[in-house]
């Protein structure tokens, strides 16, 4: 094990911890995250770092479930008064909070790319005694806002990652990039960081998540089985009549909207592999005496292949509309969040579990998990092994207080710091990859050029 | 009581009971009363009336719910086989299978105008010993054909109506007409004649049916509350595939039908008056292993006025054709019938019952009963009431041995010389009418002209 | 027109003005009038009327729809910082926030009833510039509570009216009672007075609305028509599961909910009368990738007679049960709330059109009016006409600022003097009604004596 | 390539032609087998084998879809007719129409088993010209029954092996049993079999298909991935009425049998593996005029585990009666088919690959094939492997003139000696597999126990 880097890390930790409860208790949610991101841009300038920061980095037309102009005016002016970076802020308004930190060497080597993400959850926090974020005063002072699902700590790793890099900067080669996604929760982010490029010119690709069932001191290398995934929110506009008086004048929005829940329900499995499909939510209607005039949906449709998801997506939006017809209703569907199925690439997997193994924190790596759910991330991936790159999705074990997306949701932080070690190894070693045969653009040289 | 009146339907009643036996063992079902109706127009041909028949009294576009072709065909060939007047079936062929007799005085006088309808229901007659048209040898010989309804009677009745009145023609002024009209079950038929012109030189009309809950020896003078309806044939194409192997190539005619049949029940009440939807028959699919590529419904909607049932018609087209979009299977829907809401003219009532109330037969007269159900008749009424005459619907009583449509349905046939006589006496009178009124084309003179 | 009454209303239009304003301004919803009955009742003490209030005339048992205790508890504080009269809170404590005021003239003559309603709706008032109470400074200080519907208006004419008939006391005789009710929006106070016996005794009774689009100078003698409903809350509980990993785990209480709404909307029309049934609210479900655990509706019954409706909610009942059944989740039922069908008295609209005709504010004076929707006067009004009784519901007109329901709804205050009137000359002219043959209980003397 | 062997096919294929042509033309549906299990009896004992029939070998309660007493009454008589062996029928009368045939070579030797099916289809077979059965006049002379799966040719190849069999008798250890199966189609005899115990000592069993879109000359030795599954008949009795007269009265059972098609395709995914649903026929209702008083599904489900399965049936059920319940109607379920997952044991593969091979008219042997439906032969392979032995079901290729349940699918006969050949192979060799430590209780000795 290197032993600068376990110096620096045992000098960061308390820093480290410092900047996690600070983001914990200024969650931001996802698109809104003004204060998270200029926090990130101002310190990896300070340190050294190119920073490339909104619209550069997210491309607009790809951007998935922004909030209202309103909402999102109202927040900046939240985190200004929160104590946001103001240089930066011009970068972020209007929900472009994304921020890429790039370290070139100047050296021949490949481009080894970092992703974290940095939004919270519309989830309040407990401030229950026994919750800690409660009793030590990080508790969000956010409303409605919650890191529930880790990603405050992932800003931090990425953070610390540029530290430490940046400090042994001469033991790298090629370039680094660390990417610093918003808007995770939904798979609303990655796409807009994908389209604008940001992905293209990067040979190796490393992202993960803590937790997830894994406790601390375990690491798995990579995730596959992520499922492809859409997300629509769903509106049905009718008309409303009293109910008694004059019920044939109304246009039942809720009747629209429970058939369609019930249709879409029932398309058919494919016999190629597992879809899903789900109404998580219906509301509809205003009063007991009043044929609803409207009613709201929020659907995600999944499968095994880009393909599965793609047909039930085709069958649910043919089932939203025809329910609309059936009911004379006017509907509208919004594309909110989607993410692809990936794999992560098993040529990296015994290279990711050699670092793994050189961390005294670690006990157990395994190679591999099957993911249940979607993550936006796959997007990066795709991109990276679509251009002959590799890429992996790490679970990096961490023990909970209560699960993911709960309202006592808490970590054990010391999994920052093995995070830290295992992706910063993962950049001292990438020469290594390159026997593999890929991560072509890197070994062009080093002018650094992207792809695209 | 007219004493020439009262020995003719004594001579005649044996003829009149042989026809009705006759026609009830030849049923025949709508739009193939190939053999009663060339019977029909044969007789009144032979008596005396000026016979119009065919295309010239039932307009080919109006017409509803026609068989297949192939089954014309195949029925006109069956009427050959068991006695039709052969030529007179060149006007029938093709379904075409309507009647009118027309007897002019060349006296000045109203136009007094019955009808009666002709065809028998899908139903297979029993052959139970306790049945008597079984036990008699008159039993339905048409496999799946059977007058249950009691149309055999309403033929009978028109005929013997004819030979009373030719036999009274001195005692007549102005016009009579006596239409014979197909395909009253389903309501498909009396729309067609209408629309040929058939009713509009009528200033007085009258129609009826037996029995319907009256017993023998009662009339109803006029019947009102008829809903307007629409009778509907609604097919879905989908595509059939194995529900274990490619389930996702199915398009699920099944559930689209199942949608339908929901949706539509679910259209709301009107606060105007009464609706009804029924989807009265539903099958689909063709194996338990195969997503179901096809489905039929048979539908139908009412309401108190045509408005209203065009609410419900309206609301059902547009489910119908949401649910076949839902499932990506094509629709196809034909309207197989129709009829008015309708009254009858209350003008009419107190003459009715002064004609009923002069037969020794007849002990109590009603005035008025409110129908349940629809009649096509009422498309009659409503042409005669819009050229200002005056219609009417009655009851004439007669005591059943089972219900109507059922399969031991029959009648006391001495029902027929009740009706035959009222209907005569209401000819003989109706120069009375005239003093309400009404009736303004029958007063200008013996051209008989045709007002459309 | 009696000559002291038009002095005294003069005089008191002001005092009626201001307390009407009062109560719009601290404007309380259903059972939490806790300030509204409170004033009622100090006042009716204050001028002499013998006064019963809380469980006495509120039957526990047949409230429906009575919010939580906590609510109750909180509103009950807030009506105490808002100037309730104390010395009446604790009969009211709870929710029993009904009042009746009598007034025993010791003469012999029939008991005269009145009722008036007491609450405000769920709806935010218009604080804008256009909107009278907004301007004047008596808009509701309590959020999303609004007398929007004019119940306001309703309790200050029941303490005119006490006012008027205390004063005019010697020209009165019998028994009078003035009964001011909680909860009548959901149809849910009505049942629980009548249940406590307080309509027992009453002879001829009068209740009414302002308003209700007949404008300001008419007068509606009677409304009859009014549909019987039951209101029903029923919560769905399922259980939760993440869509992605564990669908299977999960029971959907929102397909239950979606189910049950398409199936309640299919229930067959009734024969006998017209039915109605609404599912006006429908919130199902927490997170677009959870299967919804829990499910929530608010649905309403009616029909043209009670067992009509009874016929409604039987099969809407059997359907809410089903629909658990089919997605195994756990199904309440809970009725909120239930009015007859009933219809004002014929023999009472002379004499009132008499009484209502003496007013010079009064133009036109109609005999009947078809309500529309559903009320639960009816229940009083049933059960004074069980007992041998004759009862009315009147619409006072008034013209408004905007619909009922509506957030800038606003009346003519000088409606308010007109009911008062119309009220009291129905008291003092009762005597003419014993004429009747009706109203045998008041004519067993003046032990006031409750029949039951 | 055993010289014997080919003589004897050589000598036999005219015979096996000709049986196969006969049992076609007399084609028999499920547990109506009477002709043909009757000819495989007599033809099994004249050829000395010891053979069980009926309920020693078919178990009355485990028999599932068993048509009604009258059909199998008349169907025994039909069969009588076509020439059944009379001295068999006492075995089979009530629909027990299994029969097994048993060789004991008295030497040791592991027992092994085979098993074919003789049901037909309710098919209408083509009587057009280019249909070879019509043209060569053995087209089925039963109506609505068809041999279009081939399993005239499964019969003929166990009659065919059991002849190979018994000729080559002397090169034979241990003991032959060879299974003849009733109602395969629908997965309805396959258990009856099991639960008698026939498969209890087998310990080493082959079974198979031909076709499958396996062409002539290629064999696959082993079909895994069956999906468990389950057979449903539903059926709701509700109560008729006149849709328009009194719709209330109805108890709908068509729009029970929609609901619950509609919640049934509705059931979620499973995430542990493959399920399925199908609603295969929905018929319902009788006149387009009557509240739809009865209704009939034909339900499937599958599972790519019995516990998947399981689960889906169990949701199934809970659906159907949960849709009575909320329209009020009885409903009735009857289970008519049920099919076990299983592969075939994968240590049997290299050694049917090495007989198969030993065949000049097999040029292409694949090891595995992935199924995509349900045969109920997965429960005899499970019973015997659940005893400790192996077993496989195969696919012998021939190349089809239609689709297997199509009306004109038709076979290459050369198939049946290559089957034949393929399973004489395998006993004669069955000595190889004991290597194995498999089939235990065959290495028991002659005395032929059985294990369980």
């Amino acid at each position: 094990m290197n032993q600068q880097m376990k110096q620096l890390v045992e000098s960061l930790t308390p820093e480290w911890t410092a900047w996690r409860r600070d983001f914990h208790k200024y969650a931001e949610s996802g698109w809104v995250e003004f204060r998270t991101a200029s926090k990130v841009a101002a310190k990896l300038k300070e340190w050294g770092y190119e920073v490339r920061a909104g619209k550069e980095v997210v491309r607009d037309e790809a951007r998935m479930g922004v909030p209202s102009a309103a909402f999102l005016a109202q927040q900046e002016k939240r985190a200004v008064e929160q104590g946001a970076e103001q240089e930066w802020l011009p970068y972020f308004s209007g929900g472009f909070t994304g921020v890429v930190g790039i370290l070139d060497t100047g050296r021949p080597g490949p481009t080894v790319g970092f992703r974290v993400d940095m939004d919270a959850l519309d989830i309040q926090e407990s401030e229950e005694a026994d919750h800690l974020p409660a009793a030590n005063g990080y508790v969000s002072v956010n409303p409605g806002m919650m890191h529930a699902c880790g990603h405050d700590a992932h800003t931090t790793i990425g953070l610390g990652l540029a530290q430490v890099l940046m400090a042994m900067k001469e033991e790298l080669n090629g370039r680094i990039k660390i990417v610093f996604q918003p808007a995770e929760e939904g798979v609303r982010g990655a796409k807009a960081m994908v389209e604008a490029g940001v992905l293209d010119d990067v040979d190796f690709f490393f992202s993960g998540h803590i937790g997830s069932g894994v406790p601390l001191g375990e690491i798995v290398c990579g995730a596959r089985g992520y499922l492809a995934t859409t997300k629509l929110d769903v509106t049905y506009k009718g008309y409303s009549s009293h109910a008694g008086g004059h019920p044939e004048d109304g246009k039942n929005a809720l009747l629209a909207a429970a058939s369609a829940a019930l249709n879409m329900h029932s398309i058919s499995r494919h016999s190629q592999g597992s879809s899903r499909i789900n109404v998580g939510v219906l509301q509809a209607g205003s009063g007991r005496n009043v044929v609803p005039g409207s009613a709201f949906l929020k659907v995600e449709t999944r499968g095994a292949t880009s393909e599965i998801n793609e047909y039930m997506l085709e069958r649910a939006v043919q089932i939203i509309r025809g329910a609309a017809a059936m009911h004379d209703v006017q509907e509208s569907i919004e594309v909110v969040g989607m993410a692809n199925s990936c794999d992560s690439s098993s040529e990296l997997i015994p290279f990711i579990r050699s670092q793994a193994e050189k961390l005294a924190e670690v006990h157990t790596v395994h190679d591999f998990v099957v993911a249940g759910g979607s993550e936006d991330a796959t997007y990066m991936l795709q991109r990276v092994q679509d251009n002959g790159g590799l890429a992996s999705y790490l679970v990096i074990g961490t023990t909970l207080a209560a699960g993911h997306h709960n309202e006592k949701f808490d970590i054990d932080e010391r999994v920052m710091a093995i995070a830290i070690q295992t992706y910063a190894l993962c950049a001292l070693h990438a020469g290594e990859l390159e026997a593999l045969g890929r991560g072509k653009s890197g070994s062009q040289g080093q002018d650094g050029k992207i792809t695209e």
